[in-house]
């Protein structure tokens, strides 16, 4: 980890920052850990496997607890400024954000049991291929913190796009299967939610990547946030009102 | 509003606490309306309505920034503690749930045009008994957050339950409706998420009531957290499975 410009004479409270970022990176691990085994519990219908997921969220809220209450004793007493204060609000908020992503894991992890059900169950592939671009934006995302460099921090915050399309065909794909296959609805219903937390997941890395924008310069990010879900106006591929419109050539 | 406990010699500083609590009401006020109408909209299948809201939703953002940079203000120049610190922090995560609470809004805003092409349309009462419930409990929030009692806050925090009770009958009626008439899938399924989105808004309330909480008492709630969504192993109430459980007397 480099140096805080800021280099403090005072080594405990440089010492109370590092014991922050220790904090987070270790959060960081085990929400990584927690996705990439909920994908995996996915592919695998694997029960047993999104049990343990569901289980390990208990630490990753735990170490939200520890974070906010090593924050607010650095902020008690260091009343830090400039650079060491966004450090502090920004770890603080990233926390907050990671809190979430492992409650989305484990909501993911606890789908399985349905899923696992239905023999038949087919996991399409763009959803497959959503867990693997989250995993390689969180991967990317950590490599940043622990660097602090800006440019690839902006590089993570525009790769949500690709999280969304992605989401935006799983959506349209899983609907128009339910529409053709009616006896599909009750699995798909629950791979639908599924995409939807691995599309929230995607918006809460571009969160963090502007919380770590802004601990690194100062700045929220100038470009104009990535497109959210475009999913809200979808209808599934079979849908008439859709048909007909792609007939007149209005799409 | 009452005075804070730590009464301060600096005029100013009470002032920009304050302006603070003014922001974060006006941005309180600024959500409840946009719910308000979301629900109405959903109920009246009402585009226009729809379009206002998801337009307001900007002003939310805005109010955030606000909020946060007079936060980071506060922090910086006044190195506030205690009290005082509890309050800046519990403000600065309250303006977050709000402003991701503008989002579910408006991301319910945004599905009104799909629902509004399907004239058979039939919106679910417990939804629209969610909303009563949702708007209910933000406005006792406010009070409780303007009054700064406990008691009340705890009686929010407590009363996600009932949100989640009615998430869980309308997931499982839009879901029994879907298998049964493949035809209103599309419709449902945005109710489905309309739903969702509500059950969340319910989430965020939770977390605020928390949050205010700590401001007041310096303390997490000490009970268990409300149980949350459990439709993850719901199936529909058609389900051959579930029905099979029922005459079993297993459920």
């Amino acid at each position: 980890m480099p140096k805080s410009p800021n280099s403090h004479t005072l080594v405990a409270f440089d010492q109370e920052l590092s014991h922050l970022d220790r904090l987070l990176v270790r959060q960081f691990e085990l929400v990584r850990g927690m996705i990439r085994d909920a994908m995996t519990a996915v592919a695998q219908c694997d029960v047993s496997l999104a049990r343990q997921i569901i289980l390990r969220d208990n630490e990753v809220d735990d170490l939200e607890f520890a974070i906010e209450n090593h924050c607010i004793k650095i902020l008690a007493l260091r009343s830090p400024i400039a650079n060491d204060l966004r450090w502090v609000l920004a770890t603080l908020k990233a926390s907050s954000e990671l809190e979430r992503m492992g409650d989305f894991s484990k909501n993911i992890g606890k789908r399985i049991d349905v899923l696992s059900l239905d023999p038949n169950i087919k996991v399409n592939q763009n959803l497959q291929m959503m867990g693997v671009v989250i995993l390689d934006q969180l991967e990317k995302l950590l490599q940043a913190w622990i660097d602090e460099k800006a440019e690839p921090t902006m590089a993570v915050w525009k790769g949500d796009e690709a999280v969304d399309a992605l989401y935006d065909s799983t959506f349209r794909e899983l609907l128009t299967q339910m529409t053709e296959f009616p006896l599909t609805i009750n699995s798909n219903i629950h791979l639908l939610f599924i995409a939807k937390n691995m599309e929230r997941l995607g918006d809460h890395i571009t969160n963090i990547a502007e919380d770590l924008y802004y601990r690194i310069t100062g700045q929220k990010p100038a470009a104009d946030r990535p497109k959210a879900d475009q999913t809200c106006s979808a209808a599934s591929y079979t849908d008439p009102a859709l048909m007909a419109l792609k007939k007149e050539g209005a799409e």
